[in-house]
């Protein structure tokens, strides 16, 4: 008998019928004898209806106000999933954040868990209830109602297994585990059983939009065992989220490859090689709030050097403008930029014991005549970014070359 | 400079363009040096929205879940007119029932406010701030979310005014005020300055639907002074609900004519005339949870009595088998029953001291030939009971015989 936290989606609680369906599934975890607390979204559609309805009334919606109106949409969802499990006899109690006492910052629309208390949850579980947990919302220290931003409720769901010590955080979702790429792309994509805390990091944050980033971040530093699953499939036991490395996992040279399209890349030419001079470039993109992803400096030739780093394509017309603004300012030669590249990136935690992946993506990709314009490695990543009409042939040919087609 | 309360109901919240219109007026009262508390309702249709969605997951919902879900509504409702106010300039903050903390009993669906606590609602106005609370909300000792029923935002203001003793209970709705009789049957009908609580409370039980009838008692047992207002007009004062009667009010014999069509009259004839005997027939009447409005019994002749009583027209049928069934127990002749009636009353508190007015009425119906098949009285009021397909006509004579279209 162990101790389970189930975090269900927006899709998965879409609609009256999803909703028996999610109170079948957790009937039948709790028929095996576990614990069971459950994490919910609002139902698909609700929380933009919402926003929606408060951008009517005020174009930019006041934040305290706004957490008050958006956290309504988890609520109607736990108090429906509640008498969806009365209704097929098995006791319930729902709790929205501030009733459990989720306690946060005052960051509204995107605050941050401070602690969260197990008292009440305890009380019910002890007594045989299925506790249901408003997601994505918090309470701060005066009582004001707070989110913790979009994706929030996965981070709910971890924090509540952290506070609970639960055995395992089980994320419902829409597809049945994480794969090694994008099988829309790679067909013989293949699902992993587990993968480690850095990997889904570097694959959640380079484009595998399965789980929201600070929720892996916040499982991998209290120590949650995550697992993904489908809330679709009958059955499967989706992928594991582990903290340690094991045995198996050493085998595999590189566990998957990631890619974002949403990129565009920005070089500053000649830009004379002195101190200060990255934050003289991308402090007024940072003042304009736009994320950059990718930097890379060259060391220079005649005391100058190139500067590139890539932001959302979106961003790109915008950086564009202020970088032009900038260049006079610092007397570099030129700027230019480029909105039609992807970023390819391989992830894995065995390249750091395996010499040589960086030369097999490298000649894979020059071996289908892809230019590689920007190169960017971490301990277990290497991302680059090519032309975007090589996309799906540069992430298909790197799935052959790193056997991801086969179980390791 | 006063303390005033506003409740705007769900009509007058119902789109983002009428939120706007709500803080526009709010505004006006406050550049008037008032301070403002504001209690709303759901938007129009919300309610009902959420309780289909509700009924679509459990057909008899769980009460403490229902709650949590319905009362999404108002929470709603808040965040948004809090964000129209500061659109327009306008300091305020939003508090659900929870953050008021308006304690009610644990009764869900129906709940009864308790105490109200004032302290963090002061503090704002004291900072010049609006206040805007959810109605029709609360919560009780455990922190569970309760409702206090259909039309419980009524309440929620009233007790809101009396726990802040404001000088003013102004509850917002889509009439102007309260009328002698409904305009759509008497075009000269004419809006009330001023009606007494106990007036108010008749002429509200009795189908005049403007207040909710809770609402109005609240109102009398804390001497709020209640103020019924359009949200549509610009002006007007409005009527005033008062618990003193002052000199003007003295002159008015009658105040209004109520009328409610939801009615059906049954009578058991030849019962024994012994003690015990009305218990006997409305014991199971009341065992059905059928409300019985109208009680008659008149003294019997021949040992024997006759006994009627009206209840909801929805209920006749029920009503009717139920008696059948109790007539051979307590051996009466029969049981008729008729569901084309309807009943009609005058009320007023100058009866009091007016003689003469039971006459009058029954004289103006005798001269239209309307037949009386019952009547009881009241302090205030006296009803009469007669067929559905008078109750225009018999309107229109009373009130031209009392001489309501003429302000007093």
């Amino acid at each position: 008998m162990a101790l389970i936290v189930q975090k269900y989606g927006g899709t998965s609680v879409g609609s009256p019928e999803r909703i028996k369906n999610v109170a079948n599934r957790v009937a039948k975890w709790k028929a095996q004898g576990h614990d069971i607390v459950v994490v919910v979204s609002a139902m698909s559609g609700e929380t933009n209806r919402l926003i929606a309805l408060a951008k009517a009334v005020q174009a930019t919606p006041d934040p305290r106000e706004l957490d008050v109106i958006v956290s309504t949409g988890e609520q109607v969802t736990i108090g429906l999933l509640a008498m969806a499990l009365k209704d097929i006899g098995i006791d319930a109690r729902s709790y929205t954040g501030a009733q459990v006492r989720v306690l946060t910052d005052s960051t509204f629309t995107k605050a941050r868990i401070q602690s969260i208390d197990d008292a009440a949850m305890r009380k019910d579980l002890n007594e045989g209830r299925v506790v249901i947990v408003a997601g994505f919302q918090g309470v701060d220290e005066e009582g004001n109602i707070t989110t913790l931003g979009r994706g929030g409720s996965d981070t709910s769901g971890v924090a509540l297994a952290a506070a609970l010590k639960a055995d395992e955080c089980q994320i419902y979702t829409d597809v049945d585990g994480v794969y090694t790429t994008d099988p829309r792309i790679v067909p013989e994509a293949r699902k992993l059983d587990r993968i480690t805390f850095e990997e889904m990091l570097e694959m959640a944050s380079l484009g595998s939009k399965i789980l929201q980033i600070r929720s892996v971040e916040f499982a991998g530093k209290y120590k949650v065992k995550l697992r993904v699953l489908s809330s679709f499939q009958e059955d499967g036991e989706g992928t594991l989220i582990t903290f340690e490395e094991d045995e198996k996992m050493e085998k595999a040279v590189i566990s998957g490859i990631a890619f974002n399209r949403d990129e565009a890349k920005i070089t500053i030419k000649g830009v004379p090689d002195k101190p200060g001079i990255a934050y003289q470039i991308l402090g007024p993109v940072a003042d304009a709030n736009i994320d950059v992803d990718m930097i890379i400096q060259n060391v220079g030739e005649d005391g100058t050097t190139d500067f590139s780093f890539t932001v959302p394509r979106g961003e790109y017309a915008k950086a564009m403008g202020i970088l032009e603004g900038v260049q006079s300012h610092i007397g570099s030669k030129s700027v230019i930029g480029d909105d039609k590249i992807n970023k390819v990136s391989i992830v894995g935690v065995g390249m750091r014991s395996h010499c040589g992946v960086a030369s097999t993506m490298f000649r894979t990709l020059a071996e289908e005549g892809i230019n590689i314009q920007m190169i960017s490695t971490s301990e277990i990543k290497i991302s680059v970014v090519i032309d975007e009409k090589y996309l799906e042939l540069a992430v298909r040919v790197l799935h052959k070359a790193f056997n991801l087609d086969q179980a390791a």
